[in-house]
């Protein structure tokens, strides 16, 4: 049985795996090309962390990563026009993804024995570097360096974790303080849509 | 005298480093952009892998495969009007090194100490990898993506490794068939334009 | 205090950083998306050279780059309009940073024990990898590919190192040689527009 941050994880690899498959789509990318883009955009960000970590990137000792991003391939060619009704639901998931994304490679970070600094930066990459990685396939502008808050969400999240620290809470609570943080802020970001200021071109 | 596995090893680095500097020249790249580009395509694939694997990049322990970029960019300046009429050998030399690139990233992964469905990716991204380098730095969608089965290929040549290891075959002749298949499928993709399926945009 | 190669690294690594952040203000970034590209284009060639290297990416050891990636984001914010009348003040710094990353790539990765050819790659890497990212991420194609010489400068800087090197030279004054021929050729190629010759299209 799976337990539930197992769970939580599957949801988020299979969300963020959605909507690199999309993007491809209406890329005209082929099967494996929108595998490949989904591949990366769920995994990309954890591989980037373990690289900077000098870790075995995580994915290369349980192939469910794969799996899960094939699942999500196959959702997307059976039932891709059916996709846009869903809209509501990939975004919660993607924002539970986010979440626990950015908890899973602070807490990783913290374990390896690197400063709260460093932690919080790995956060926010296995968060969020997965969707530049995708938009870079896609060769577009990455989103998140101009839309509705994203990283910054994880960079916050990372913060709470280091101040529950600091307060020497339970660790899972720690983590589910953290974890709700990223969550709420991403959606009420998305809802109000509270976006950064952007720099005025020369 | 350089072995006859050293000899296809050229080749193929000859000719994936012709296809980037080709690439970038149509790009109006200068000399060293051009270098920077075949050496990517030829080097890229191979890179990613070791960093995967954490072990010491392989062009680092040799300087043949820079030399054998630098003879493919001379090759491109002297000759560059009349490479158009070379373009079948070119693609023959190509899908040579993507075969041979394929078998050396599964066969390098196994001696690791890794399972084969990590070995099966690993020579995917040997041998296809480069490519995808190859087009984020002249700014265009991946051509493996969207074209003829090419990663694909690689794919298939890693799972034919795979069974012909269980079947206890004698190594050497695991890796001819290995190879053989990733270039014949390559060949009869381009010959018939065999392509996969494109996912629909919304 | 800082020393005064402490102090040169602080200068290079926020022209390395404005340069970023102009280009992101010029497509519209928000200010984490600009914060993000300066930071990469400062410390993204350092860490493509530690990744390569296996060793820990500098940063990860000092939070001082990302403090100074921020500073030069401050700055844009504050004095944007005015930048542009301190366009040469950032070249001759953006042209330091080039010197400094190049001369300190070259020498930890002969600390290392990595032969000098490797070397020269790692110096050229850190120097002008970060520009490269840079523009990836702004979707355009890389500068350095295509304008006045840039990285060429990084490969003498090394091939001057190595030479003084052999001579037997102090280490201090090899790489106060090796620097300043960096910088020279930098600012003699921008001041004659000195390039390469560009490789013609099919």
């Amino acid at each position: 049985m799976p337990t539930f941050v197992q769970l939580l994880e599957f949801i988020g690899t299979f969300a963020f795996a959605i909507s690199g498959i999309r993007l491809a789509s209406a890329k005209q990318f082929d099967w494996f090309g929108a595998y490949v883009v989904g591949l990366a955009t769920a995994i990309g960000g954890g591989t980037l962390r373990d690289l900077l970590l000098d870790v075995t990137p995580f994915w290369m000792t349980n192939p469910i990563y794969l799996i899960c991003s094939a699942l999500a391939l196959f959702w997307v060619i059976l039932f891709g026009k059916n996709l846009i009704h869903l809209h509501n639901t990939f975004f919660i998931f993607d924002s539970i993804g986010l979440a626990l994304f950015t908890v899973v490679g602070v807490g990783k970070t913290i374990t390896l024995g690197y400063p709260f600094w460093v932690a919080i930066i790995m956060g926010s990459i296995t968060g969020a570097a997965g969707g530049v990685i995708r938009d870079i396939f896609i060769n577009e502008i990455p989103l998140i360096f101009r839309k509705e808050i994203y990283a910054v969400a994880c960079v916050i999240g990372g913060i709470v974790y280091w101040c529950c620290t600091l307060l020497n809470l339970d660790l899972v609570l720690v983590q589910c303080i953290s974890g709700s943080s990223v969550f709420l802020i991403r959606i009420l970001a998305v809802k109000f849509q509270i976006c950064l200021p952007r720099l005025k071109g020369e």
